[in-house]
């Protein structure tokens, strides 16, 4: 492994002097900014993440806020999910996807009002694409980047931490819903979600100014909980089956293959851009399918490009993510799979640069 | 410093073996792949390159083409600079604007036939940009990355090496000219071109399968030339005054605050989404504009955010990307700096995390 070389292209974020307090180790980098993914060690961190509570800096989910008469119409030309439904205070996951119906990203989109909203990207500039299809066809809404830094605060001790600093009334908040919460007379979005599946609270940070006041704030009342600097972590997302853009999918899938089929209302989103090219795959499905998939193995280089799933010598799928698991033992792993192969029990071959490894398509996440 | 965690996210080249295999000890991540920064030591990496010659990885330059009926009205769109003149066989540097005129990317634009282009992308999404204008405006045109990675050979021996491989030919390449060389019964297209002042050729690699066998060639035929795996060089492009997307403009910049007012042809370049925008100052001029600073500093810390460039108590700048040079002695950067403080000689002072240097303005880069 190298270093990562800074510049000011790879953005700081205003948590990036907690974090290095914290002693971070690791980075990658994640809408061309600084996002951590080691403190301690990967083992390490992931204990704790289940046992305590992590401040993590994910600054990097950028915002696309789009504001105006045509907001809500154009956040429907973005997916094939039904969006008329949606309440402001709402979050809803949602598949984005181009004219062909590859996905371009796979944001949480947070509706702040009928004419306001705000789009949490995931990895690709679809700030870009929201713009350009903005601007062909005049529609009248202002786009662009507001300063906003999501931290997120996760771990089955988050409720108590989060009481502390924001009051018991945040205890109440449901999943995917937000509320306005005050901290130091700052107007703060709060929104029960998260990276990982041992729950927790994702802040929408307004300011730049304001992000290291928080962040002390959350370590100071967490003293006694064991709070920690984390980061989403390479293991317990993979057990949780919770999907990276740029790893587990990319433009060439479509939601279905993603196995988001239920977060797509093809026939109804009047208006989305690819629901031409999707109709007929929403009705008979996709021939490949993301899958949970076991390794048999006691180690693995790390998952830095496709591997190859192989039945006998033909390739039915690739595994995109893998990691050893200490709490469920062997290799967690997820992966594409074609059609013919996809069913829970199915023995598969893994080709790893580290050797071949058996390999078997599992019923569900280890969750 | 950390380390760079590997995922697939963070894409291999078709050259990543070879760069592992030369040593490689630190990366930078650009258009979400990997871009190697140093080998031995950033100093050694210099003095090599202005000596001798060196082969770069720089796949990450990701092509975005555009092909159809509507390929040069798009491509017109895209840009203030007047393409009308440009002939197949002829590059362009190109600034890309967005409909306020802001910096979206400043590729290098191939004219491959009337219907077929690259855009040669620095560090942004702009194929989403493109594909969202093009759905927009409903042109006929084809909008998409194709398995097309540059490798770039940089340094003052770089004519006889590639002469070597390629043929003598290739001596008479005209800067910014392309050609359609062979190499073993693959047509590639080569320009005479390069993100260093050194010399040399960009080879626009088609396919990843012929991507190692090129690179082995290459260093085969270079042994005694001493021939070694570089990478774009951090002291060197500063010195140099070659500018990086991100680091030195972003979109909050205007092509004439960036200091390309010579590649812009606003009044006559019809179509263009910014022009309205840009008419203005394309006539009076940017109010802060790029130069070349000096720095009174025998070592610098890593540039890794604007660091203030001051006249007394009074913000007049920002400096983004700096080094010591060896050659030129103390520190040399690029800055943005006012209108009332730009003229050369005008001294200022640096703020950075390891305290304050005396800076001065210079008439030009170091070359």
């Amino acid at each position: 492994m190298a270093m990562i070389s800074p510049s000011r292209r790879l953005r700081r974020t205003p948590f990036s002097e907690g974090v290095e307090a914290a002693g971070v180790t690791g980075y990658t980098v994640y809408n061309r900014m600084l996002l951590p993914t080691v403190f301690r060690s990967v083992q390490e961190d992931y204990h704790h993440l289940k046992e305590a509570v992590q401040i993590w800096d994910v600054a990097c989910e950028r915002q696309v806020e789009v504001r105006g008469p045509d907001a809500g119409k154009l956040i429907q030309m973005l997916t094939p999910r039904d969006l008329r439904g949606m309440l402001p205070g709402q979050c809803y996951y949602m598949p984005v996807v181009d004219e062909t119906g590859g996905m371009l990203n796979d944001p949480v989109v947070v509706k702040l009002a009928e004419d306001r909203w705000w789009i949490s990207i995931a990895d690709s500039d679809l700030l870009l694409w929201v713009k350009g299809v903005a601007y062909g066809y005049r529609l009248d809404v202002l786009v662009d980047e507001p300063d906003v830094s999501p931290l997120a605060v996760q771990g089955p001790k988050s409720d108590e931490l989060m009481a502390r600093v924001f009051g018991d009334g945040i205890r109440d908040l449901r999943f995917f819903r937000f509320g306005w919460y005050d901290f130091q007379g700052r107007g703060m979005v709060i929104a029960r979600s998260g990276y990982s599946k041992q729950g927790g609270f994702e802040i929408y940070v307004e300011g730049g100014d304001i992000g290291m006041p928080l962040w002390n704030a959350l370590m100071e009342a967490g003293e006694d909980l064991d709070v920690r600097a984390g980061c989403p972590n390479g293991i317990e997302r993979v057990e949780g089956g919770l999907l990276s853009y740029g790893n587990d999918m990319t433009d060439d899938n479509t939601p279905h293959e993603c196995g988001l089929g239920r977060f797509c209302n093809t026939a109804t989103a009047i208006g989305c851009i690819g629901r031409d090219a999707l109709l007929r795959v929403s009705v008979e499905g996709p021939v490949q399918q993301i899958r949970p998939i076991a390794i048999d193995a006691k180690t693995l280089p790390p998952c830095d490009r496709p591997w190859p799933l192989m039945a006998g010598t033909r390739k039915v799928g690739q595994v995109t993510s893998a990691a050893i698991s200490p709490d469920f033992g062997g290799g967690v792993a997820i992966g594409m799979v074609r059609m013919t192969h996809w069913d829970a029990g199915t023995p598969l071959h893994l080709e790893t640069p580290d050797g071949s490894f058996d390999a078997e398509v599992k019923e569900q996440f280890w969750i």
